[in-house]
């Protein structure tokens, strides 16, 4: 029962009947927020524990005093259970305050206005600076590199990455100096890059010597199956294809711990790292020692984090499942729309029928169920064929998710139906 | 006695006795720093009880959880005990992470990338960008400004301000975008800069559309004697001078609750807070709210602040008064050598014989004693008389202390008799 087989009636009908689901969807008064990739309460009750830490004991391994200041790289017992994460050494791994987004902010500024180790100059002397952006992407790595007016050109996110033949071609212009990616559990598509295509994308021969990958692990170890999926190890990767300083790997413990005041990570070369840590020493004498302790205390070690995960995937597995089906429930038969059914990470993606992604997002608005903007996971939020909405399910309850996707699948139908109709 | 009225024997008498003195102290194999202004363990101390919250009550006043993402201008009720410190409305100050540094490379960072709101262009796209830069002054200051190419002009500050007639002759240059300035207890020298210096930097006729004072007011709370400083209402004084932009008020608990994990605050014109959050919002979804609610729970209100002051005052305030018994007894009588004698800060400065700074800072190194570089306190850490130098006493026991500054005592006379034996 796909559209197109359906009789000009049977449209109508359709679109009638939604829409009579949609006014009651409307008179229900919601108030539903599905916009953010943000943890539940119940998800945050899982770390209450580092709500009362460290408590006295403030000094770590090596007897250093936490409350003080210094210690720019962070703290060496928190650094070394994500060096095991990140697959980076632990020397190379520099231990930051809550947001990775705000390292991945420095680097930039830290490039545009001092130019990497391996720029001819900083990269705000240049005519033109380009980033490669695999959509659907994460629209706040787009928002940072619009704000400093770097050229964004979108290239096709595939299950195992970026489209490669488009990012061969890209590479080859000098002003592309760098590129966004989300290698395990995709925001949002859910898309892992494979071993291959990070080969691929370490080996890639760059017209700029300066060429960065800002490579962020936000979902390492955010796994929704049994199967822990392995991130490709890039930064070693790069170094085998005599590109040591290409790729820069971020992670954070914002959606382990706690969203807010978590700790974040930046891990590559020992020239990259030296060269963030110069520049970084300028902006801060050191980052919030006290919270690395309180996290290396209560995660203890990779196991901790791993066990921490499971109490997450508990709660939001379900979630997702529900979405899924749902989705399935509801639009499965229709053929009009697809959507990622991912291993882990935050988000489901979700097409609908060309043109119609900015009109569903409005039904849903008008209805008290509040999605992330249309666009918003491609450069400057264009969605060239308006088609892509994503679902962050994680907030929620699982009851209001349910209302919340019942609904989004009503206005789906109703917008492909209210197209129909008008063609 | 001064040096002037003695014999060349007298002199050389001056000097072995000096030099005796000296080898006593490099024998006693001391390792000693005073490089740093760092809160001393018995300070970090008397916060302990933040090492142990928020415990399980993780909601602010208004029910937010503070686990979670979110509140980019900060927690509201620990931003209004720090706007009542800054002289700011609450609305126009912004809770940040824990280092107030940061805060002021990023108004650079913005600046130079984006332009002020008063901007015709970004600062980086100027042919130059010039700062004013009293000194002596704080050498992390400094270390930004000259990262990111920005000229520094000294001028000099004096016991109620920065030297007016220099800094008005400055801001005539349109390439003078800026201007550095501890107001109360400048660091090193402790000066104040008056009502009347600060009105007339308010009303000052600057080329530059968009001159801005990074007004750190690193020290607002942090008295020595009875007497609590009141800092000028610059952003006020600004307000009612047509130049409401111009000032910017940083502070910061590094030197009131812990060094390394405290808070910073940003306080401004209303269009200067909501451009830097607008900067601010592409870097971080929000700042560590969970230890935002700790120090508001801890600190209680502006009275609270107060009595923990009282606090670390009565374990610093002996070291200063120890440091300069010791420069009075040792130094007095010789006419050589001035120093400040803060009523609050960190520091105390020491002004030795012209061209003998480097000298007194080796010697010292080479027994031990490990000062803050000659030069720090000026811009490129070129201090053209080369005397001036940095003492941090809050951190090193008394006793460590006494030996210290007994030690650079000794290298002070030995330094000034070696150059008058030269002459």
């Amino acid at each position: 029962m796909t559209f197109d087989s359906l009789s000009p009636d049977q449209i109508q009908s359709l679109h009638d009947e939604q829409l009579g689901a949609y006014r009651t969807l409307q008179d229900a008064g919601l108030k539903l927020d599905l916009t953010r990739g943000k943890p539940s309460p119940e998800q945050l009750d899982l770390s209450t524990e580092l709500l009362s830490l460290p408590g006295d004991d403030f000094k770590d391994a090596k007897g250093t005093d936490t409350r003080n200041y210094g210690g720019l790289n962070g703290l060496p017992e928190l650094r070394a259970i994500f060096a095991e994460i990140m697959q980076v050494p632990v020397d190379q791994v520099i231990a930051g305050d809550n947001a990775s987004l705000a390292m991945m902010h420095d680097t930039l500024v830290f490039s545009l206005l001092r130019g990497t180790p391996d720029s001819p100059r900083p990269w705000a002397e240049e005519d033109e600076v380009t980033f490669i952006c695999p959509v659907p992407g994460y629209d706040r790595h787009f928002a940072l590199t619009e704000q400093y007016g770097v050229k964004m050109v979108p290239v096709a996110l595939n299950d195992d990455g970026p489209d490669m033949v488009a990012v061969r071609e890209l590479a080859a212009d000098p002003s592309v100096k760098g590129m966004w990616l989300v290698p395990t559990y995709g925001n949002p598509s859910g898309a892992v890059v494979s071993e291959a295509v990070a080969a691929e994308l370490a080996a890639l021969e760059a017209a700029a010597p300066d060429f960065r990958i800002f490579w962020d692990n936000a979902y390492a170890v955010h796994h929704l199956t049994d199967e822990r999926t392995k991130t490709a190890d890039i930064v070693g990767l790069c170094a085998a294809s005599g590109n040591p300083n290409r790729a820069i790997v971020y992670a954070s413990t914002s959606k382990i711990t706690f969203a807010g005041s978590g700790v974040c990570f930046f891990g590559s070369s020992e020239e990259n790292v030296e060269w963030y840590l110069t520049n970084l020493g300028k902006r801060t004498i050191g980052p919030d020692k006290v919270n690395q302790l309180r996290h290396a205390r209560y995660l203890g070690d990779v196991e901790g984090v791993h066990q921490l995960m499971e109490g997450h995937r508990a709660i939001i597995a379900p979630k997702f499942e529900a979405v899924l089906e749902i989705l399935r429930d509801r639009l499965g038969s229709h053929d009009i729309a697809t959507w990622s059914e991912p291993k882990g990470g935050y988000f489901v993606s979700l097409d609908v029928p060309d043109g119609t992604a900015s009109r569903v997002v409005e039904l849903c608005r008008e209805a008290g169920i509040a999605m992330t903007p249309a666009g918003a996971s491609f450069p400057y939020g264009d969605d060239p064929r308006d088609r892509n909405i994503r679902i962050a399910p994680t907030f929620p309850s699982i009851e209001e998710l349910r209302t919340a996707i019942d609904g989004l699948a009503t206005c789906v139908l109703l917008a492909a139906a209210e197209q129909h109709l008008r063609s």
